[in-house]
């Protein structure tokens, strides 16, 4: 942890002032939370013009210092992306409210009554990269569930998240939630600190490359929503129809490569392997996708020769690795060995070969005769996703705001005492009650 | 991290077995499991007598080596508390399934459904002190939920655990269920390097002191379930019924005082301070329990002065720190700087004061008129405690089987691709079916 430095004492102060913001933020009920929502959606909308003013800016600055097209194509933020940003915070005031959700409802005995009931975490630290329309769509959904946010963005966006952040402090101001809930983080030297906020962050939520996640994972004791790989498995059974097969590999590289649920290695069963190829080579070579394969699949045409560093890689971009296995067996020892936890995909007609699939692979999705592109917040109808988590324990895979909650237990007596359960004059009854 | 060593190859090379046993384990069914463990309690009645003779060994050497009074009462394994843990074994057996529980069904579009089950974690590592019956305890909780258990027991009690570990993967070795999916690790050394087994192991249960919980969670990225302190809070609010809270005070302090859900910290609203003190000083003195106050409660009787540390400090005995607090703002506000997030209870019988409580601490369990020794998985009907976690994210509170298990997505289609949902061809329906 050498180069995390120790949080300054702004920085702790500030931080103080989101959690005790939060702890009030906390109490308030789902109305006053989904208006605080428009309320920033509002702000935001007055101060259209001077945050898309702010942007140009950020671009033209960014572009001087010569940021890469694809990272200036995120930067920007024009009028419509800024309207499609604030629908965004408007739907996410619209979601169902999270908290005071009874998850849990026991009579232990008589007059003696245990709710278990969802509660905000506390305070977020969000750490994003050049995305400015995340720092709108975290905090809202944050405020949503009750969260104060900490919230570090990337340096060439600097003037859009300034604009952006005073648009929902604005928003917040003529709302019954304080505006100290939510802190915009400016300096690096901020960033880093805020991995050393233990007791004061809750949950860390980076958005952005590999590399960002891995180094906030590797230096931070606070739990970490997120993911860094993403190397997906598509199994091409013996069983499989071919044609499906075809269609299902293709979309779950192509549809978007750069995503984190798009396959990165294919996995064919030796026995059908000529036939799938024959029919795959042509339409893979027609969307552009360049494949890398073992010996066995390179006899049958694929032109590039895979090592073993193929297996480990997210390409994030139109490369396929393919390898040709013996059995099922080998196809799960393969994902068991260089998988990364987030979604693996089988086609094949036998049902009872897709069932062992399912069972054996564990990761946070195994899919069935469809795209690995299905894996994702908005897809699986939670209408948010806050992150996708390949960590063994929950929240696992896409999440939605159930991320952003946890419980609590409130137990309700009358005069109640343990000694009297020990001493067997009482006795526990541990009746369910409708939730 | 200077002090953890490197896993050693014959560390990795147990761990990875208990691994891979565990994929086995985990595709059982439930009735293979409740078998696999009915049969590790017939192993241990069966080498009953071997394992209290190795127990006597422990304790003679123990004898002689000086161990604390306390400590050798831990250790103990006669004929009649090994027929106790036996009959635990037993119990574990018929505890409902926690896995292969559906916890979400959605179809995404017509032929293309979404399911959420329990699975479990995979590995479990687990390092626990003096007490033998923990290794029962524990290794039948882990095979009951299908995970593999790497299992490091106190030096005092190897003989003890040894026999135990033979009996029970003597018993797993007549039933569905792989001896491999148990190991117990001997040396010091070995237990260390178990908290470097990211990727081989998901959990860390320890069960022993504070600085043992404390140890481990500063020294490993494996998630960890367990608390370091437990730093309770009784508040006595100006509307308490004095007869009520002196009884709840006395046995949220006295019933149990080594546990961490007793009271250390005792808050009392101005108010009701000299009325509550007269009617408790002469019972708390009755059981025992020494007192130390601020200034003002001293002023009202209490023996002896707290200083600042008396509000940070887990007695684990029968001390019980006393401030006086002007209202119930102060008192959560104390209860938010000095306590551990685990119970915390008030006493009134204004029920709007006491919601009020309830929602504004966040503590894993906020209790209202009744002993914070009710913060117990036995307690709160689970059927078993893993352990009792004060992080924020869930688990939290007393966790039972639930802590052992984990969820993965499945979902199933007939050829489903993203790309016709993102074209408009084909639309998402989102509807939830039957649990």
């Amino acid at each position: 942890m050498t180069s995390v430095p120790e949080p300054s004492a702004e920085l702790l102060q500030r931080a103080g002032a989101v959690r005790l913001a939060a702890v009030d933020l906390g109490q308030t009920d789902d109305h006053q939370r989904a208006q605080a929502l428009q309320s920033m959606a509002d702000a935001l909308g007055e101060r259209a013009e001077a945050i898309v003013a702010a942007n140009r800016e950020d671009l033209e600055r960014s572009a001087a210092e010569g940021l890469a097209p694809a990272l200036m194509a995120r930067l920007k933020l024009d009028a419509q992306k800024l309207a499609g940003a604030i629908d965004g915070v408007r739907k996410v005031a619209g979601l169902p409210d999270p908290l005071g959700q009874r998850q849990l409802h026991r009579e232990l005995d008589d007059g003696l009554r245990l709710e278990r009931v969802s509660v905000p975490l506390g305070v977020v630290g969000v750490i994003f990269e050049a995305r400015p329309d995340a720092l709108m769509q975290i905090a809202s959904l944050a405020i949503r569930s009750g969260n104060g946010a900490l919230l570090k963005g990337g340096r060439e966006a600097r003037c859009t998240n300034e604009a952006v952040m005073g648009a929902l402090k604005a928003g917040l101001a003529s709302s019954s939630v304080s505006p100290d809930a939510l802190a915009l983080l400016t300096t690096r030297q901020e960033s880093l600190a805020l991995l050393r906020l233990d007791g004061l962050v809750d949950l860390i939520i980076p958005r952005g490359s590999n590399e960002l996640v891995r180094f906030i994972q590797d230096n931070t004791r606070i739990p970490v929503l997120g993911h860094a790989d993403g190397i997906c498995h598509l199994y091409v059974d013996q069983q499989a129809d071919l044609a499906k097969a075809v269609r299902v590999a293709l979309d779950s590289k192509t549809q978007y490569p750069a995503a984190c649920n798009a396959i990165e290695t294919l996995l064919i069963h030796r026995s059908i392997a000529a036939d799938f190829l024959a029919a795959a080579l042509p339409v893979f070579a027609g969307a552009g996708v360049r494949l890398r394969g073992d010996a066995a699949s390179v006899a049958l045409g694929i032109p590039e020769l895979a090592d073993e560093d193929d297996w480990r890689t997210e390409y994030l971009d139109l490369i396929l690795a393919v390898k040709l296995v013996d059995d099922l067996t080998e196809a799960t020892d393969h994902i068991r060995r260089y998988g990364s936890r987030h979604t693996e995909v089988i086609l094949t007609e036998d049902h009872a070969t897709a069932d062992r699939f399912l069972a054996a692979v564990d990761s946070a999705g195994v899919y069935h005769n469809c795209s690995s592109r299905f894996a994702d917040g908005f897809r699986y109808g939670f209408g948010a996703e806050v992150g996708i988590s390949t960590q063994t324990l929950p929240p696992r895979g896409p999440v939605g705001l159930e991320g952003l909650v946890t419980y609590r237990y409130r137990l309700r007596g009358d005069g109640h005492i343990a000694a009297d359960y020990s001493a067997g004059s009482r006795r526990f009854t541990h009746e369910d009650l409708p939730l």
